[in-house]
């Protein structure tokens, strides 16, 4: 039988996607990576998962999971032969539960779904991210996503504590542990979240929920230099007891990118200062939002004061803080229209780094003085997670030929102030040359002992996160 | 050359201890493993850790890591045949970066010794358990510690963000990141973490530091219930915004056996309580710490405003809260007894369990029922993490034929209430069986797949966490 009739057995005809109907999944969200699979199926259940899984291994056949399809290193490219396995169908929020401040979930669920029914119950899933609207929590998982709130709780990793997901071979793997604490054996969940499909399909999962902020406190502040920006921060983290969810760097020419970019948003302040920072405090605790006499709240006032200070000691320029929602959601929309606004021009350099705290100004300064002699003509657009240490760095070469000697220059910068080519958007094919070349080279053959071992017949996600792994096919001077 | 000449080659003969020089590693601390190791190693660098693997792969030795040999589960245990591979000499603390926060450490470095050292910045490693005195950092990486403060500040696999790890053939795998987001491949960090010494012995790690408290509060509470207790928690946590440090529980016939052990230290309460919790909350932030006008701290007149309430609606007897540092001290002496005063006693089955909050009240009443059933005769001792779900639940058999119907009667009530079987002790081997009987068996095998695919001599701790993998020796009767 024809592998599509045994797809076709399994999941039904329905649900077994060629020719025409596959445009949907035709290429990524940012258009660099071409998909020409066999087919995309659509199972509708672990079990169904699993007999797709074993059928693709008996058979050889490759199969890149995709869930939203909004991953920034093409970890969901399908090549010629693949199969890809949508999680769309399942997508169903198994339970919820308050008073364990869990969420247990099918991987297909949208990250903003989950958001809305957790807030239901006075909860917060804090993953917060541009692309929240359409990520699900499977490719959430599988890598190891981070986005504006990681400063306060940590990436995907640090809110997970239960997994399922299927082998290579169809085997599930239950380890769906509502428990925060289980010593029993190798920890097989961390090894999955952030391996980008390439050793399993993520199904499902248990979530850690946090109370919902009694209050919140948003502010965009005009700042001369990164120094100032880290001591602002760590004055916020002091005098709050570390309530500093976000604290995102946005240059001057990023905000003008932006205000050209979006209708209806001006700038904020009269002059463009040398940077903006978007800050965000936030607090559970019920005093901190009861109002006072003169009807402003605690944790307001608190914010003003610090920024007061911050003033007066010249680490700020100005300030302003959101009155309302709609102040407050319209400061979030500068910064999340970052992947929008930086990654729709070509030729791109996207680069994804992380870097201990202070070697962020040394590292925007070398680059500058070094990209200049490399190439003149080339221009950058950045913004960071500077709480993280963690810079969006895109540089547009003036020729694409000149694409691969900027990455080696980004990676030779940052392995020198002891950073990392890759922080939160993960290696999927187009990190693949700067893991080859950086990448601890016991590390890489251990990541390909253990890949050899869950997958001998290489049909997961084949091409992915270890170099030299299976067939990648890409448009030519794209990478 | 003899293998000893060889080792003797590499690290110097007055490290290759044999014969009485080995006296001091014959058994772990609780006493149930008897070690008979050909010699016991002590290396003095990475390097010498590296040669010692790469002979020992060579010539098919095993050998089993040994730190400060203060293990619950055997984790270290010696058969015949092997050698011990000690920590003691690899004792430097790198560096303490105190603006980072990190430390780096070598993995023989103890953790009271760090807590000194990072005490000096003002920092702290937020790890505290009975065993600090003398555990080590790899041992406590190796087993996934936990301890009192896991509440808050999670496990020793949330405060690690960088290892560095010897493989079973010698190579040295540098993970020594010192970035809180590093997207980079596999999670190689966390398969090391909580695999005993199984895959590697882990030679350095990055440690994550907080700021030291700013002020602290402590306190014993007199409870009658379970359900009050977990309302004093809720009750706790949301009216300080999640500042609660430690909330363990201590039951009255806990109390009774412990004021009999320790002399010196009286009952605190006129009639023992049902149970006495332990409470411990504490703040970063400045303002906690002022005196006010009357001389009060902040978050002591805080801590019992709480009480006060909780005392109003009836949840909580009495409190004393402690009014200095050697109250304090005396207050976690009575818990951190536990081990000691738990496990010297024979024959024991000693569970370290964990359950969903809510389930630890029927866990017990269901123990209680089920363990008179089986075995009138048994007596236990409990203590627990209360906040994490956590019992150290320790049965007393009357006879040591009973000793494994009691830990499958133990497995199976926790597995009905959703828990595990090992919460933050590890495997080693004396959870072996439970392993073999509870773990999902999808999860052994792939953890089989992963251990064979780096260790496929098997040579690195055999015996440990897996069953049926390699040989195990222990004394009759005693598992």
């Amino acid at each position: 039988m024809d592998i599509l009739d045994s797809l076709r057995n399994i999941i039904g005809p329905d649900h077994v996607l060629t020719g025409s109907d596959t445009a949907g999944f035709a290429t990524d969200w940012i258009g660099k990576y071409e998909n020409t699979p066999l087919a995309v199926l659509r199972p509708a259940s672990v079990d169904e998962v699993s007999r797709i899984m074993a059928l693709a291994n008996d058979t050889g056949t490759p199969v890149v999971p995709v869930s939203g399809h909004t991953g920034l290193a093409g970890g969901a490219h399908a090549p010629e032969g693949s199969v890809m396995l949508s999680l769309t169908r399942l997508n169903k929020i198994r339970q919820i539960k308050p008073d364990a401040r869990l969420a247990i979930v099918d991987g297909g669920v949208v990250l903003e779904s989950l958001h809305h029914a957790v807030a239901e119950h006075g909860l917060r899933f804090p993953m917060t991210f541009g692309a929240q609207g359409s990520c699900m929590i499977a490719g959430m998982l599988a890598t190891n996503a981070g986005g504006s709130n990681v400063l306060k709780f940590g990436n995907t990793r640090a809110l997970c504590i239960g997994i399922e997901a299927v082998l290579p071979d169809g085997r599930v793997l239950d380890l769906m542990s509502e428990l925060h604490k289980d010593n029993s054996g190798y920890d097989l969940r961390n090894l999955l979240i952030g391996s980008e499909g390439t050793l399993a399909v993520i199904t499902g999962a248990v979530l850690k929920l946090v109370p919902a902020p009694a209050a919140r406190a948003t502010a965009l502040l005009a700042l001369d230099t990164l120094t100032d920006a880290l001591s602002v921060l760590n004055r916020l983290q002091k005098a709050t007891g570390g309530a500093v969810e976000a604290f995102e760097y946005m240059p001057a020419h990023y905000m003008s990118a932006i205000h050209t970019h979006l209708e209806g948003l001006n700038p904020v302040f009269g002059t463009e200062p040398n940077m903006t920072i978007l800050a965000e405090i936030a607090s559970t605790a019920p005093k901190d939002a009861l109002p006072g006499p003169d009807g402003s709240l605690p944790l307001d006032a608190t914010f003003e004061n610090i920024l007061a200070e911050a003033i007066e000691a010249g680490q700020i320029q100005d300030a302003v803080i959101a009155q309302n929602d709609t102040q407050r959601s319209q400061m979030w929309t500068r910064r999340e229209a970052a992947a929008e606004v930086c990654l729709s021009r070509n030729p791109l350099v996207n680069n994804d780094i992380s870097l201990p705290l202070d070697q962020v100004e040394p590292f925007l300064t070398r680059m500058k003085a070094e990209l200049i002699q490399l190439d003149p003509g080339a221009e950058t657009l950045e913004v960071a997670h500077l709480g993280d240490g963690n810079i969006h760095y895109n540089v547009y070469p003036s020729t694409p030929a000149l694409c691969d000697p900027v990455m080696e220059l980004v990676e030779d910068v940052v392995r020198n102030l002891g950073g990392s080519f890759s922080a939160e958007h993960g290696i999927g094919v187009s990190k693949l040359q700067s893991m080859q070349r950086r990448k601890d080279p016991v590390a890489l053959a251990v990541m390909h002992q253990i890949k050899q071992a869950l997958d001998p017949k290489g049909i997961m996600n084949p091409g992915k996160v270890l170099p030299n792994c299976g067939e990648v096919i890409f448009r030519a001077g794209q990478l």
